[in-house]
């Protein structure tokens, strides 16, 4: 192969550009491809009835043979919630920490995956995919086990931080591998990707630690329970807040699915430490004074279904009420407003004490700031730069914020899921798209709602349905009597409502003038009684419900 | 009458408490009945389909010979929106001052009612009705024409603050009239009634010229056209705007229904000053330099049919790109922190730049913080305390706040919608509840929707309705023929596919079952039905539609 045709490096997002969620970026050499992160998005308020959204990975597809394996940042649910859909597909290892693995092997574990070939590499360790070196590199974030990676490829070396932020005194006291980025930077890195999430946020992330003064504050002055609600998946939080309680003199219980799990592998894992004897099950709770007892839950996002919100709700063995106090260690995640303000209310309506960001510094961010986000420009000299992991808002700050630490403007690229950008060792240039986008789960279904059943669900949301069941002879197509009219969703009528008889005869009327013009022509038909009917409602209610016309054909 | 038996004033909020929005609150003394504010709210995301929230006046058609004002504070929706609803039962007198009434005209020429009795009052002036004097006192507020009430009756005096916060150096240069507030404090006051919108935020909420420093930042700095989404009511922020447009040699140009409209009417009242052949219409910006054209739009929330939603999506004569300022003067209020990023990101990936409150102080909000309430709370120095227009969580904290300035737990009242506070010149004591509530609005209907019509267009959002069609012969109850299948929102389904063509041969076979089990008894053949298809296509695709079987009985 000479100089001028060989390969060229190519950097492709198929998600969490313009986007916070369903994280996956491929990089591909030659025959060599290799994935990071396989995430999931939570659908939009849009997208009624939907469970998930995952990337669409037909240009994974199309590349089979060329995959060699999947490497996985952090166990967040958007870096690795799409895993068991690839997965079923694809039959190439999987790469990760340890903490981020055992994550990945119980969800695969939920969706029957058992065969799953996954490989377990410690920050600081390098694993040879083919063309690729791609070393672990240990950042600090919300979750154990995070880490960037840096991809020496023939063309050059490519950094991809994963989310981080910068904590120079964590609760596990290893502080984000700084030393390893320098020494990058210093050889030499010819693009970066770097998490946008907090490019708009000015100053540092405050370390974990920061948040121990308020817990001894709350765990100081409460005199009954104290319920902890947390993101299950933060073991930082949750060893804090187990270390304070017990230091108290307070017993730790475990509440919901997700933190009971979450708690019982890390503690396996050795990412967490809790003393024999001091976690109780719910039951056992009784046994305790109440300023004996230190509850972490989920349900910080007010998730209908979370161990919170049931607490909150008196749908829970555990009733929070007068004397508890509740920290809610967690802000909004954007959309959640609402939900985490009804909790708050429902707590303080029960007389429960809570305590929560508005008031107190309860929860630091896992994303780097301003300032963090400089050093790491600072540390690595990028040749070149692309924001990734956030809104078309954040990718715009961060390019910009780029130019402020000497990167020009022409070697930053504020990508599209899909774009392609091919690298040289000397070159960076965008060079069309792939197939990309957002599939949509529901239930089993992967892919089958499109945007004709969501629109039909955004209707049926609005103003429902009314349904006119006209019952025809097939051979004559003669109407066998007045039509039926079924409504869900639309307006509470009974039988005896005057608009109820009044819908019933138009529509009575409207058919059979109907079926003289339209003699067997059904579709004529039906079109002409959904207007019809849509106009006698729309004047009688100012709604626009759906209307149904159902010829039912009868032989006899 | 005997002191023994004297009536008692009776304080009944009939919204505003526990939430943010349809304030209305009952005085009532003897025959005599005052309501202060008629408001709107805005329904949940739970409410599907419903244009918007009023209280149930229910209590006041009990008592309507009472009956003999209502008392508006100021003009936001949460405090008129409920008019048109209310003038359409109670022929009774409106008292505000000249722009609140006016935006109620407005309101209800809309709604066709053009008999109303608008009887205007200027801040400072005092209106008797029947046993009630009422003193309208300015405050300051994000709309002109604020006012609080100070309501002398004949066991003492009440003071309702309406919404305001405390602002020294307003745009109007009518500072909130705090020496009458003393005034009313030092001769004694019996009960207040306050704002706790912000009762969780310590400090101080700026003055409304402190944003001038911003926007003279935005407009030195701008070398394209400038567009100011803010809310069209807030009167002072246009002025604002616009005298900095003026002094910038820009013309100005309103866009969005009600912007044009209160701009309109707030000139005509002398709200707003503007010099002639400042203002210009859309279609004449042609005919200045971009430099020379500030527009102010509605849409600062993201609504989808809002002026600044359709320019950021080019579905308007005026569509944003490069070289333009875009400046969204506003926060988002809970629930639609996504609508606004989602425009915020739009713009972005137009080209636009974008000044916004996660990045400069381009709002401050219009409600009093923990400083000025203890400011009010020293000047009225009030016997008992009512928290009103607030979540649990705001009342919560604002009743707690009254402890710290020297009024006792016990004469503060958490109240709820609906219940009833009895005060005497010494004394005050819940008693009881009359009927309240929320009554839903869907198009023309008024409390037609309830929780029935709500779980339908919940569970068809979902998972849409798949209605299956059984004709059978009237006399004999035997079918006649295959069971029609049709969906709406529930799969995307060809007629053609296996699992259409299973289902159909699942509910014919079923259908035949049942209805020898069943002769002529249609509600446990439905039953039967319903059972059967939830099941097997829970099975198949783990989705739980409405299902909906017909019968038609059909003679022949």
């Amino acid at each position: 192969m000479t100089k001028g045709n060989a390969p060229k490096l190519r950097i492709i997002p198929l998600g969490g550009l313009g986007e916070i969620g369903k994280n996956m970026t491929v990089i591909e050499y030659g025959d060599d491809m290799i994935v990071i992160d396989c995430g999931l998005a939570f659908p939009d308020e849009e997208m009624l009835g939907i469970d998930m959204v995952i990337p669409d990975m037909s240009y994974l597809e199309l590349n089979e043979s060329k995959l060699r394996a999947f490497i996985i940042t952090h166990g967040h649910e958007d870096h690795i919630g799409a895993m068991p859909f690839a997965l079923d597909k694809f039959k190439v290892p999987v790469y990760g920490t340890k903490f981020t693995l055992a994550l990945i092997d119980h969800k695969l574990h939920e969706h029957h995956i058992d065969n799953a070939n996954l490989q377990c590499i410690a920050a600081g360790a390098t694993v040879a995919i083919n063309c690729f070196k791609i070393e672990f590199i240990k950042v600090s974030h919300s979750i154990a086990g995070a880490v960037a990676l840096a991809i020496t490829t023939p063309v050059g070396v490519i950094i991809h931080t994963g989310d981080f932020k910068v904590d120079y005194t964590p609760i596990d006291n290893e502080p984000i591998d700084i030393n390893s980025f320098a020494r990058y930077g210093s050889k030499g890195v010819l693009a970066l990707l770097m998490d946008s999430t907090n490019a708009e946020s000015s100053g540092v992330t405050p370390s974990e630690a920061e948040l121990g003064k308020t817990f001894e504050k709350v765990f100081h002055e409460a005199n009954g329970r104290i319920i902890v609600a947390s993101f299950a998946s933060n073991v930082y939080r949750i060893q804090q807040v187990v270390d304070i309680a017990l230091a108290h003199g307070r017993i730790v219980c475990f509440q919901g699915r997700s933190m009971v799990m979450i708690a019982k592998i890390a503690q396996e894992l050795g990412y967490l430490h809790i003393p024999d004897g001091s976690v109780v099950a719910l039951e056992k709770l009784k046994n305790y004074e109440n300023n004996k007892i230190c509850v972490l839950t989920t349900g910080s996002q007010g998730e209908s279904m979370s161990g919170l919100f049931r607490m909150a709700n008196a749908n829970h063995k555990l009733i929070i009420g007068k004397g508890d106090t509740v920290v809610i260690s967690a802000s909004a995640i954007p959309g959640n407003e609402k939900s985490v303000g009804r909790v708050i209310n429902q707590l303080f309506q029960r007389g429960a004490n809570v305590v929560y960001d508005r008031l107190a510094d309860v929860h630091v961010s896992g994303h780097a700031r301003r300032e963090e986000l400089k050093l790491m420009f600072r540390l690595l000299k990028p040749k070149y730069f692309i924001p990734v992991h956030g809104e078309a808002r954040h990718l715009h700050h961060h390019a910009e914020l780029a130019q402020q630490v000497g990167i020009p403007a022409n070697n930053t690229f504020i990508m599209d899921n899909g774009n392609v950008l091919e690298l040289t060792k000397r070159s960076a240039k965008l060079n069309g798209s792939v197939a990309s986008g957002a599939i949509l789960i529901d239930g089993l279904g992967v892919g089958d709602i499109g945007a004709t059943v969501l629109r039909e669900r955004r209707l049926l949301s609005q103003d429902g349905l009314v349904s006119i069941i006209i019952p025809v002879q097939r051979s004559t197509g003669e109407l066998l009597g007045t039509p039926e009219l079924i409504t869900k969703g639309f307006i509470y009528i009974k039988d005896s409502d005057p608009l109820f008889t009044e819908a019933k005869q138009f529509a009575y009327d409207l058919a059979i003038n109907l079926s003289k013009k339209n003699k067997n022509d059904w579709n004529n038909f039906k079109n002409g009684m959904k207007n019809g009917m849509k106009n006698f409602l729309l004047t009688k209610t100012r709604r626009t419900p759906i209307i149904l016309p159902v010829i039912v054909e009868v032989d006899c």
